[in-house]
């Protein structure tokens, strides 16, 4: 199991350290605490800092930098894990599983289809079971916003009438283009990953860094999904506790004096990412013909990578329902709802923002054991 | 200032106990504790157990019993007022406001408009300054539970094409009906009045008293506006509570030993409530142009009375925006946002449920003190 995240993100900084790691970082940096709903308890987990320039790897060759984007992160990925195998052989012949969040909605399909099209070769093989992630829309995120009363209906109106984001040419129009600025200007007072929630007050230079991640690069073709992550508070323990000289040095990334500067989300790679495809949608349909099980999920309170925005492309993708929905359950409540589409799944987290296993640890493990063992998420009270 | 609730909710048991008052039910009943966000910080506060029937309230003609509706409710209000204006005459001259949620949508502008018409008799004058509530239609309560993923957008689309909310006959289609009632099924799992938030757990009296309360009448003129309220726990409290000897001897309802039989809910009444005027809509017109003062407000995780339903009542007003849609703050975060218009301000609660007070206390509170100071809501963070 591998779990990344992105683009210019730290999947240990945000899946290992916040989320589903055996220790969680303590209040400012101070430590790390045990995690009783780690995801170890069910498998064994790798982390994997990914593409170059993410945490703390690094590329010797600076070129590399330059032309950073899906499919050089689906290699770079591919190479690791070749490598990984190599070195630990007693792990090849095991089930496999590849789980993220947010930007991994692409990142882990595309994976999929990379290792899937090498295990055609049998001394490269890859015994892939299933992935574990997400999938969005802009379309969803505007009628999300709007259904979730952080835009007018006039904003949602103009927004509805004047922008074609399947169009190269979405923000040539002045309309579109403002009322979308109106929607990004309205989610910055608030956290747009936990729209209930409160934002970590009390440091500024926190809160800035998370509007600039929310002012995303609106090109069409590049989908708008960027630094995963929830609680800007979570993320300055990370970064404090990254940035200690005992913790780089234990880590064998510094001598302890010689710092490395360590970041959750590299905005460089964000900002200058060059290849991303206009939609995963084709890999689902080709992982599903493949036989790889596909579980798509949704934390319903974040805005970023909105729920809506995961139907609306499911939806789009045409698949037979096999079980309608209902409620799955977690310790007597409603945790969620899901539905089940001939090769697919798709599950609600209810009361979740965007890192769905920092607002729900325990639902979340008992739902990522489910998928483990090939049942359905607990649909008993 | 006067709150009411309902039909047949007891607006002491919740309003009083739970919201706003000076004092709130503890724990199973034990006794009450202070609330520091108590709204009496700010104005005098009257709560009426209205109509007859409700908490302890009764009438000697039963007769009274079998023709409860709207207009029964507004006359006995009224009457209340009257001869309690007369009792108190040195609160004649005060300014008097009225606020309310849930089926007191309806209650208020109807009162609010009798008060207007009486006023005419200036010994009768009340000084009727604003009313502060909340609206509600089908429709919105439809998009709304797709929206927060509660239903499927199958369900959705089935609603969307088949029912006719504005016709008299809508339940006579079938697809109509049995869409509706899946819609009634995903929201008996969980609580419908605060969509984040676990259930009252270990009580299952209350949570099937929860679903009958869901299972409201559907009958087009009758509005499916039903017992206001959150968190089933809480009503079980208030109900330990206003069912003990001594505090019914201390309220004067009964001599400590004979019981009077308290329920924050009568569902008799609910369920057999006669005369609802099919839209309040028209009222709120005249309230605007007698320059009464509106605020309409809506939690925006309540299912039940979804702040998408708010806002398609304000958008068929047709009012004129005279400030556009912007967050309110308070203690440095989003509350909610608000927009105003001519004659009437909206606003909303983030992640607030049904009963706000219950959930954002020191919020409603800044909130009611801006509405009765004639200030718009604090928007400077």
């Amino acid at each position: 199991m591998l779990v990344v995240s992105g683009p210019g993100c730290s999947s240990v900084g945000y899946g290992a350290t916040q989320e589903i790691g055996p220790f969680i970082v303590d209040a400012n940096g101070n430590g790390i605490k045990y995690n009783p709903d780690s995801w170890n308890r069910e498998a064994n987990m790798l982390f994997l800092e990914s593409p170059v320039g993410v945490g703390f790897s690094y590329s010797n060759t600076s070129a590399d930098y330059n032309i950073l984007g899906d499919e050089f992160t689906a290699n770079d990925a591919y190479a690791f894990l070749h490598k990984w195998f190599l070195k630990f052989p007693s792990y090849r012949t095991r089930i496999f599983y590849i789980a993220g969040e947010s930007y991994a909605g692409k990142y882990i399909p595309e994976l999929a289809e990379f290792i899937l099209d090498r295990n055609k070769d049998a001394s490269l093989h890859i015994n892939l079971m299933g992935i574990l992630t997400d999938a969005e829309d802009w379309r969803g995120m505007v009628d999300y916003a709007w259904s979730h009363a952080v835009i007018s209906d006039e904003t949602h109106r103009v927004i509805s009438l004047s922008c074609n984001f399947s169009s190269d040419n979405t923000w040539s129009n002045n309309d579109c283009s403002d009322s979308v600025d109106e929607l990004l200007r309205q989610y910055r007072e608030i956290d747009i990953y936990s729209l209930y929630t409160s934002v970590c007050a009390g440091n500024s230079a926190s809160s800035d860094q998370k509007s600039t991640q929310v002012m995303f690069t609106r090109t069409s073709n590049m989908m708008p999904r960027v630094m995963g992550g929830y609680d800007p508070c979570l993320d300055d323990y990370a970064k404090a506790f990254y940035n200690r000289p005992d913790v780089q040095k234990a880590l064998h990334v510094s001598d302890g004096h010689r710092l490395r500067n360590w970041s959750i989300c590299n905005e460089k790679i964000f900002n200058e990412w060059k290849y991303s495809k206009p939609s995963v949608l084709p890999t689902y349909t080709k992982l599903i013909g493949a036989g790889v099980r596909i579980w798509v999920y949704s934390g319903d309170t974040d805005g970023r990578v909105p729920v809506l925005s995961t139907r609306y492309s499911i939806s789009s993708l045409g698949l037979k329902i096999t079980k309608s929905w209902r409620p799955w359950y977690h310790q007597r409540q409603v945790s969620g709802w899901f539905q089940e589409y001939e090769g697919l799944t798709f599950a609600t987290f209810r009361g979740a923002g965007h890192a769905v296993p920092v607002f729900k640890p325990s639902d979340s493990l008992a739902f990522s054991s489910a998928f483990l063992l090939g049942d359905a998420p607990p649909s008993a009270r």
